[in-house]
């Protein structure tokens, strides 16, 4: 989370329940060409409640992690899943990404995951962390896109759903659709050789585990996450979004489908 | 091309440059796991011009190949093509999808691409062509998605050109949104073992042989050879059309992004 700035899906236990349940739907998809060798000093940026330190942490087990985020609870609770995981190799510490309180080249590698989407600045964000990179270290950054989903059957109501939600955290200051242009925000903050690489996740009834596990309990559950809000700021009324929340369901059923896409960057400071 | 139905990007000397160019730039995503072995009996069902008959028939030298489509104009094309590309596994003939000229179990596996998406009933397509296969024999079939389109920057314009190609496909009895239903079609016809593999175009200006090959020559290209039905058809004035092909365009300058994705289906008779 980052400052001054609204979470768009709040702090609700649940919330926290649905971040675990799409950390574990997407894990492989993300982390699967994540590495850090030995001895090499990592910066997560944005940690959040620890959703993907575990992992990061797990599979480069010799890095020096430093885990950063604007909120002090969300810090805490990062630490305490960690702490309970047995993961040892990361620090936690509060930390404006903005003002990032590092001296210059303090880190080889910086992980962001989920993050961007929900800066105002994200080129500024972006400079700022390359600022506390070793020239010749690397910047990954991973985003959803809400703008890639699609399913079977269409429903212009669970469109307008998801539009409502794409427009709440445009409210709070973020862009969901941040994924497709990822390569232009990274080359703009002065890296060099950017290659991103989508990473779709494609749903239907021969993959039981992601029709639970992403188009239910992640995906559909991000969305049902905002109706009181989207409500409230008058941006659909209750029918309609009992419709939309109905129809993403209706993509479960054996006979539909579901598609949403990831975009992950790796590029290099000069 | 589908018998009594309107090809719906028409059949321009233009419109066949384009689909060489999108053979060309898709060839690999679509090609790359598609072989059969030497002596099995294939069917290409639709092969209209012949874009991929030669990339097929190459890849599987030992394999008696039948390619099929219903214009007797695009047949001779396309045997021209594979004439001139010195393809000797083909032979060519005009048939019907519906009312197929074959005994059942003439062939051991069934190719189409990019067929489905003109057929108005796409279902009973697939079942005529699964009686021509053999028990256990295979279907492969591959189609595109225009709603799997997404692109940097966005605009309302470049959607609503698109918008237009979608109506006037369904307008000719097509479906240009039929990648994402292939799973619940192919188990609909009675095939078994159904394993759907999207395989996402991703562009941005690292890529510049598909900023080219497949945003600027393929999609646009696709897009703007419908303009003169889509005006004429009253779906769009003539200013919105030229700022909707105008903002395609605009997606392939170096920091704009552009995502299209296409579904490989394969499954089994049983």
């Amino acid at each position: 989370m980052i400052a001054g700035h609204e979470y768009v899906h709040g702090y609700s236990g649940r919330e926290a329940e649905r971040l675990v349940d799409q950390a574990n739907a997407v894990t492989e998809l993300l982390h699967r060409d994540t590495r850090y060798p030995d001895g090499t000093r990592v910066l997560e940026a944005g940690c959040g409640v620890g959703a993907q330190t575990v992992t990061l942490a797990v599979n480069s087990p010799g890095a020096r992690i430093v885990s950063i985020d604007v909120s002090a609870e969300s810090v805490a609770a990062a630490h305490e899943r960690a702490r309970a995981a047995g993961v040892t190799n990361v620090v936690f510490q509060r930390a404006d990404i903005y003002a990032l309180p590092f001296a210059p080249a303090s880190f080889d590698h910086v992980f962001a995951c989920f993050v961007l989407e929900h800066v105002p600045r994200p080129v500024e964000a972006l400079t700022a962390l390359r600022r506390v990179l070793e020239p010749g270290g690397t910047l990954t950054v991973f985003e959803g896109d809400h703008g890639s989903t699609y399913f079977h059957p269409e429903s212009a109501a669970a469109r307008k759903a998801i539009e409502c939600l794409v427009e709440l955290q445009a409210r709070a200051g973020g862009d969901s659709l941040i994924g497709r242009s990822l390569y232009p925000l990274v080359v703009s903050a002065g890296f060099q050789a950017v290659e991103v690489s989508p990473r779709m996740v494609y749903v239907d009834a021969s993959r039981p585990h992601l029709v639970e596990g992403f188009t239910k309990r992640t995906f559909t559950a991000m969305v049902e996450g905002v109706g009181e809000r989207a409500l409230a700021e008058g941006l659909i009324d209750a029918a309609a979004w009992q419709r939309g929340i109905r129809d993403l369901y209706r993509t479960a059923e054996p006979d539909g489908t579901f598609c949403y896409t990831f975009f992950k960057a790796v590029a290099r400071n000069p």
